[in-house]
C-alpha cells in the first residue's frame, strides 16, 4: 500500500510537473487568494517537501473531514433526518401503532414543533425505526433511491450535488499529495456510503460514522447483514476522536469540521508531533448558502470560534475563501 | 481513490509486461504448481479482464484475510495470548492483589493448568488487565517492544517473521491486480496494527479487528485515546461480517480463513453476486510448520472442511500447495 501511494505521489508528480509546464495547474480554483488558501497549500507542500525538516511520509498523510456543514450542506436541517421523516411516511401502513404513538403521530400529522419537542430522545426513535429491520443491501438501496428522487427545496437540486466544490477540490488536492482522505461525521456510516465515493472520492472503506448494531444471518438462505434496532457508537464529539482510533488507527495530520462537535477531533488531530492543521468551516454567506454559528439549532460553532486563535485553528471563512460554494448544475 | 488505484493497476500492467517481456514474472514463487494455484490465478485474471462477463471494476476488488493461522503462525497458543501473560508479568509489581487472584496467582506461579481451567472468562480478564488503562500510544510501543525481544521457541524468530510467505505473495499479487486487501481477525485491532504494514503491506486502517473500548481524555494537557477495561467489540464467527460491514461497507469478493471462525466470513463473501472465492488454509505440514484441524484447541477446522466441497470453497494444503512456509532468514 505504502509502495502504492508513493506510484500514485511519483505519477501526480509527474502530471503536476506536466502541467505546470504548460502554465495552468491551480490546485484549488474554487478558492479565492488570500490567507486560508496560503496556509492550506503553505502546509501541504511542508510536509510533502523531501528532506525539509517537516517532511511527513506517505503513510502517516492522514486527512479526516466531517461530512454535514463541512462537506455538504446541513442547514437547517440534517439530510439524513429528512430521509428518516420521509421513510417513516412510506413505512407508515405497514405500522398503525404509529397513529397513536409519538413522536410517530406527529410526523405523519406534519405537526413538525411536537416532533421537534420530542428531542433527542424521540428524533433517535425516528432515527432508529426507520434505519433498522432491513438488510444492509436493501438500507443502501433505500437511501439511494431517496438520493435521485428528492430535492432540497432552496436549491432546487438533489441533497449528492449540494456538496461544497471547493472543499472537493482540496480533497482531491490532498489526494494528489498522497494523502488518505477519510470521512468522520456523527452521521451514519450506512447512509452516507452509498453516495460519498462519487461525490467526494471517498470509498465506502474510508468513511467513519454513527453506526447501529447489526448481525449475521442466513436470509431466504442468503448470507446477509441485518441492521437491528440498537444504536452501536454514536461518532461525534468525544466520539470522533475514538472512531478515528477504531476505524483508521493513526492520528490524522489534517482534520477539517465545521462545529463545536468537531472541537475533540481537531484536538486530537493537532497533540500529534510534527506539522499538523486544524480546519473549521465558518458559514457566512447567507446569499450563496446559510449563515449561521454560535445560536444555531445545527452545526452549533461557538466555542472552537473563540478558541481558535489561541490554538492554532485556521477558519474558512465561506463568504470571504471561497469562489462557488456549489458544483455547476 | 478509484483514479489512484485505476493509476496504480494501470503502472503495474506496465511493469508487469515489461517483465513477462523479459521472460520473468511468476507472481506467486512460493506456491507449487497445482489446483489450487491454478484456481487462484484462474479467479485474479478473470475479475482483471476487461470486457468479460466476470470483470470486477477496482472499487469492488476486496479481499479479506484472516490473521492468526492464516497469515501468521498460531499454533500451539495464540501470539496475542503470549504476549497478555507477559505483560501481566510485567505489570505484577503494580498489582499486588494478583498474588491471591485467579487467573494471574496461577499465570505468576506457571500453573499453566489452572489458567487454561479458567476458561474463556479467565483469559478475557488477563487479555482486558494488560490491553487496558494506557493510552493509545503507549500501547502500541508495548506490542513494538514486545515483538523486537521476544522470540518463538521451536523457530527462534520473532513472531513477525514468522508470516506466510506465500500468503504475504498473494497479497502482493491481489494488491498488483488492483485489490485492496484487509485483515479481518478475531485478534485485537490494536495489537496488530503495529505489525502488519511492514509485515504484509496492509496499513493500520485496513485491519479489523476485536477491540475493547476507549475514551477521548486530555492527558496531562494532551489529547489522547485512552484503552479501558471493557470489550467493544469481538470480530470473530459471526462477528466477522459485522465487522466488515462496519469497517469497510462492501462484501469481498475474496475471503481466506484456516478455521471454523472464518465461516461466515467466508459465507458472506461467497453470497454476493458475480465471481466469488473462498478459501481456507488447512494446517498440514507437522515438518515445517504444524499439523492440526478438526480437534485443535486452536484453529479448529472441521465443518468448513465437511462444507468445503459443496460449497465450492478452495482448501489450501499447506504441505502441499506451499513450497517454503516462512520468509528466508
Amino acid at each position: 500500500m505504502k509502495t502504492n501511494r508513493l506510484y500514485v505521489a511519483t505519477l501526480f508528480g509527474i502530471v503536476t510537473l506536466m502541467t505546470t509546464h504548460a502554465g495552468a495547474a491551480d490546485p484549488l480554483p474554487s478558492w479565492n487568494e488570500g490567507a486560508t488558501r496560503t496556509a492550506i497549500i503553505e502546509f501541504v507542500e511542508k510536509v510533502t517537501t523531501e528532506g525539509s525538516a517537516d517532511f511527513v511520509p506517505l503513510e502517516k498523510r492522514i486527512a479526516t473531514f466531517d461530512n454535514d456543514g463541512c462537506l455538504w450542506l446541513e442547514y437547517p436541517m440534517y439530510t439524513q433526518l429528512l430521509f428518516a421523516f420521509d421513510r417513516i411516511k412510506e413505512l407508515a401502513p405497514q405500522h398503525p401503532e404509529w397513529k397513536t404513538t409519538q413522536p410517530f403521530k406527529a410526523l405523519l400529522e406534519g405537526d413538525m414543533k411536537t416532533v421537534g419537542a420530542s428531542g433527542m430522545k424521540g428524533l433517535m426513535e425516528i432515527v432508529i425505526a426507520s434505519h433498522s429491520g432491513m438488510t444492509a443491501t436493501e438500507f443502501d438501496k433505500q437511501v439511494t433511491e431517496w438520493l435521485v428522487k428528492t430535492k432540497q427545496a432552496r436549491f432546487n437540486r438533489p441533497y449528492n450535488e449540494l456538496i461544497y466544490q471547493p472543499q472537493v477540490e482540496l480533497l482531491e488536492y490532498l489526494r494528489a499529495n498522497g494523502f488518505k482522505t477519510f470521512i468522520v461525521s456523527g452521521g451514519g456510516i450506512a447512509f452516507m456510503r452509498p453516495f460519498t465515493e462519487e461525490a467526494y472520492g471517498i470509498p465506502p472503506e474510508q468513511v467513519v460514522g454513527s453506526m447501529i448494531e447489526s448481525e449475521f444471518q442466513i436470509k431466504d438462505g442468503k448470507a446477509e447483514i441485518v441492521r437491528m434496532p440498537k444504536i452501536h457508537f454514536i461518532d461525534d464529539k468525544a466520539g470522533k476522536p475514538v472512531g478515528i482510533y477504531n476505524h483508521i488507527g493513526h492520528r490524522p495530520i489534517l482534520a477539517c469540521g465545521n462545529s463545536d462537535s468537531d472541537m475533540q477531533m481537531i484536538q486530537y488531530t493537532m497533540a500529534g508531533d510534527g506539522p499538523r492543521m486544524g480546519l473549521f468551516v465558518h458559514h457566512t454567506d447567507a446569499e450563496r448558502e446559510y449563515a449561521y454559528d454560535r445560536k444555531s439549532h445545527v452545526g452549533t460553532l461557538d466555542k472552537a470560534l473563540d478558541l481558535a486563535d489561541a490554538n492554532g485553528w485556521t477558519i474558512i471563512d465561506m463568504k470571504q475563501d471561497w469562489k462557488t460554494v456549489f458544483p455547476p448544475k
